[in-house]
């Protein structure tokens, strides 16, 4: 399988125009398009083959608003730890779309799964956490090939998000993730434009 | 920016085709092309758009002698931990590219940066290593899609990378890069083909 400049091409626009999406119409997404989805992330590289990630799809009223109100609690102490222009600032920021968004995704990793046969982990454990930050990566470029919006939300506190989902021990929470159809699009991140944090570039140091 | 199904499709098959790379052949990657590779990882998300990864560039021959004899010394405690056909088995993989990967990267994260101030990782602060993971996919996909290959090495101790790289504190080891023109392209994980891992599929479970 050879590639052309083309497709290569191809790659770096949607490298370019994926966004951490918190923006979201509330039009559902076609159940073919969540299949692929679906699929994509079986794609994802991961360590001793292991594919730690598993995917807890969220359609239940009361998840929801639980996952919200932990939302809600996260982010306001997040704000109180910021102080003057900073905190007015942040909390203009609009950073879920948990509101919106028509699929909800709750990502765990497995931490000592059979699968794999502990290859490749021994000296670094967290290789099956950067397997499973590599398969919502996957997830969110196919989507956005597919021109949705994907957003990962973090502000939230691990341990709740284990309760609240009834995981078994040994499900570690990744992220939680908001997808649908953007209100916008842009090559620029959000941070970037709202003056919280320019984008940086980072050149490699050649020894 | 709309995207087509045969956008998607191009997405989908570089994904595909994306390979854990242990067979390299020794030519030289051109310099234009590195020069895009460094460019596409800016393009990966990260929390609070903190761009938390850090990229060494390694040429001089005897830090990458330092790399081979780390790896050797870590791959052969990990064999000790398997026993009978599993050991055998084990020693029969070639799991890294260290040999002949004319470009090789030291990856690390920087585990308290001042970009990003903090959004989105008080929380989760593992969301930064998160953040590199999927820098390194970028990186990846970007790889493939100029028809190099690319392994990721994990069998190294992180405390012996940060002093071989002799790295400020705060940064973490991530991952060990080899790239390389591949010997040969496959749509399967050598995992999956020797028999050691094959291939599991993850169906989201609704809720």
């Amino acid at each position: 399988m050879d590639f052309t400049p083309a497709d290569a091409a191809t790659l770096h626009r949607i490298l370019t125009w994926r966004r951490d999406v918190r923006h979201f119409r509330r039009d559902a997404i076609d159940p073919e398009t969540i299949a692929r989805l679906e699929a994509a992330m079986d794609l994802a590289p991961s360590v001793g083959n292991a594919r730690p990630w598993r995917v807890i799809r969220v359609e239940a009223t009361d998840l929801r608003a639980q996952v919200r109100a932990e939302f809600a609690r996260c982010n306001a102490q997040a704000a109180d730890r910021y102080a003057d222009a900073q905190h007015d600032a942040y909390l203009r920021l609009k950073l879920a779309g948990l509101d919106a968004a028509p699929l909800q995704l709750a990502v765990f990793t497995v931490t000592d799964p059979d699968e794999g046969h502990r290859l490749g982990r021994m000296t670094m454990p967290s290789t099956l956490a950067d397997s499973t930050a590599m398969a919502i990566h996957t997830l969110w470029l196919a989507a956005r090939a597919e021109n949705l919006g994907t957003g990962m939300v973090s502000i939230l506190d691990p341990a709740v998000m284990a309760q609240i989902f009834a995981v078994p021990p040994g499900w570690a929470f990744a992220a939680y993730l908001c997808l649908g159809h953007p209100e916008f699009t842009d090559d620029t991140p959000l941070l970037h434009r709202a003056g919280w944090q320019e984008n940086t570039t980072h050149r490699w140091d050649l020894r």
